[in-house]
């Protein structure tokens, strides 16, 4: 673990504990627990994931002491967190210890929200130390995390433009004869190269494999005239995230009635990012793609949902999907990534990041959108 | 995600959810959900984590046929693993549907073991979803696991070797006047290049930092006369890990004091090896090497568990502690890792990853563990 000077700012972690106690007093839990991973880098610039020994924040929301739990040999190098200077009450524990008892010591524990990647090892010990009504504490993190401040929209500004940088390039790599993790490692070079901390997640799908939406990347060998999904992205050393997806053509424009799926999937993709705006449900966002897509028949072949919000996660709330009323609001930032997926055939897909602003959207991504032949 | 072709293998995978039947029936579970990670890679060969969409594996512990969950967009990527062909009903769903009945219906839910690294997003809809009674199964899966068969013993041995030849190298690159992060790197691509998929944790403590058993790397120039701990290790392909530490001298032997304190360090840690046999309990092999220090009044600067358990995770079960009866069997293979910390001065720790054979122990890391003066 390590921790993040920007979000260390103690007055930003004062800010953003007293919203966490707004919105857990609105949802009515006694206390917030918060394991490693974004949520906590979230609130307190602490950065890594959860192990075996229990590091959480605990945080009541009748406004006594937060708690910071961490095994005592691991405290050592997380003294430039200032915890104590913010009033969190630093409880360190060694090997042998019960550090759940710790963690909930004077803790009101009739109603406790735990943070969603919690592991059950740590959910169910906490459990059996006293906090037997647990529910997740997803819906009151959404709450803070989903709108982002300025600075934070700025990193993902950055984060949108350092991955435009490198779809620019990809025309240097993706040719025909070359496998898939070929043109892959170059594209993860360049991630890092362009400003990202790693390339957290690099997909080439050629033919067939387009049709697959995870397909990640393989040894197979690009042939001229198929479609390309490159789908990339990863986080700079703030943890913001890029995530931007384009399809290319090796050598050679496809056939006119893939040619015409694909200006489907274009008008699909751009009916939803202009349908962006504050007051407009997440549904309605995903259904303006999907009604392109219907006039035409291919709504069939559009297997998920439109886009997923995107900050110190790759993945986050809100998801642009049927069934979410929840209503945009400016700061929230999201895909929207329609595709076509016609089995054993060939794919498409289009990924920008957006931002509602007060009065529309703002793009992250910027490369253009047409088919682009490489 | 991806497969594991050697533990895809059919009858592998036959005889471990056999074996996971046994242990959940003795442990009175109706069923053991398994969610990625490395419970589900030892399962199933399937490589991967947890994500916002449930992928899930569920054992009925009456012997109807195991249920595995995924997104469809996802499965499409895992037809090799021959699920259909094992018996498994695999139950697929798309963005919008419930993932968490699918995953019940028709399983007996009375008591419902979770594996120990599944989120509590997860966790907590599959209790909303009828699973209401939860236990935790790495006590179950820890049966399975913490017991290693000769293939996989053969993996330790090749991860053991590979860490070793970085070890023989690192005279190459610690010298006085460097940065540890400098060291860290070189170590880093060693030990891709020695045969490991990726260097999974570097460290390289030097003086005061040494102190810190969980200090990673820094910009701290390494000076001479200086100890320095180097705890290095990853996966192989196979998903097996590393993990051995040794502490060098940069430059120059260290002061008497420390020399003779390191002697002690070296003989607790001997004293430890040397105890591991069939029968002995966890915790009477961390007082093994606590003993030795407690000779020269160590003991107080020995401030974690002597080791802990080793295989598809680099930490897993059984962790070697004061509290842990439980007893050595024969392919239970672990970490033997006692240290000396003496806060903002230095510190030193030997680690040396062992098997429990039929009479004894078996060493999987065999570099001298003297202190070697670089």
């Amino acid at each position: 673990m390590g921790t993040s000077p920007a979000a260390a700012d103690a007055a930003l972690v004062r800010r953003r504990l007293d919203r966490l106690r707004e919105a857990a007093d609105h949802a009515g839990v006694a206390a917030t627990v918060v394991t490693p991973g974004s949520d906590l880098r979230y609130l307190l610039g602490l950065s890594g994931s959860s192990f075996e020994r229990l590091t959480c924040l605990v945080v009541p929301t009748d406004g006594a002491s937060p708690v910071f739990v961490s095994p005592a040999l691991e405290y050592a190098g997380l003294t430039g967190l200032g915890l104590e200077g913010l009033g969190v009450d630093v409880r360190t524990w060694v090997d042998g210890e019960d550090p759940y008892a710790l963690a909930l010591a004077g803790i009101a524990t009739d109603r406790v929200a735990v943070s969603d990647l919690t592991p059950a090892l740590h959910a169910f010990r906490l459990r059996e130390a006293g906090a037997t009504h647990q529910v997740l504490a997803g819906p009151i993190l959404r709450e803070l995390r989903m709108r982002k401040d300025p600075a934070e929209l700025e990193q993902l500004r950055l984060a949108g433009a350092a991955i435009d940088r490198v779809h620019a390039r990809v025309g240097e790599w993706l040719q025909p004869g070359r496998t898939e993790a070929e043109v892959g490692a170059d594209i993860a070079a360049a991630i890092v190269e362009e400003g990202h901390a790693l390339a957290d997640f690099v997909i080439v799908a050629s033919g067939p494999n387009a049709a697959s939406p995870h397909h990640s990347l393989s040894d197979r060998v690009i042939e001229r005239g198929e479609l390309v999904v490159v789908d990339i992205g990863g986080p700079l050393t703030s943890g913001y995230n890029s995530d931007c997806t384009r399809t290319y053509a090796a050598g050679l424009a496809p056939a006119r009635d893939i040619a015409c799926a694909y200006a489907a999937l274009q008008a699909a993709q751009e009916a939803a990012v202009v349908a962006v705006r504050p007051g407009v449900t997440c549904e309605a966002i995903d259904e303006a793609a999907r009604a392109v897509l219907r006039e035409s028949g291919l709504d069939r072949y559009f297997i998920h949902r439109t886009g997923h919000g995107i900050g110190l996660d790759v993945h986050e709330e809100p998801y642009i999907v049927a069934g979410s009323n929840l209503p945009l609001e400016p700061g929230i930032t999201f895909s929207v990534e329609p595709g076509v997926y016609v089995p054993g055939e060939w794919g498409a897909r289009i990924e920008d990041i957006v931002a509602v602003t007060e009065t529309g959207v703002e793009r992250l991504n910027n490369r253009p959108r047409d088919l682009i032949v490489v």
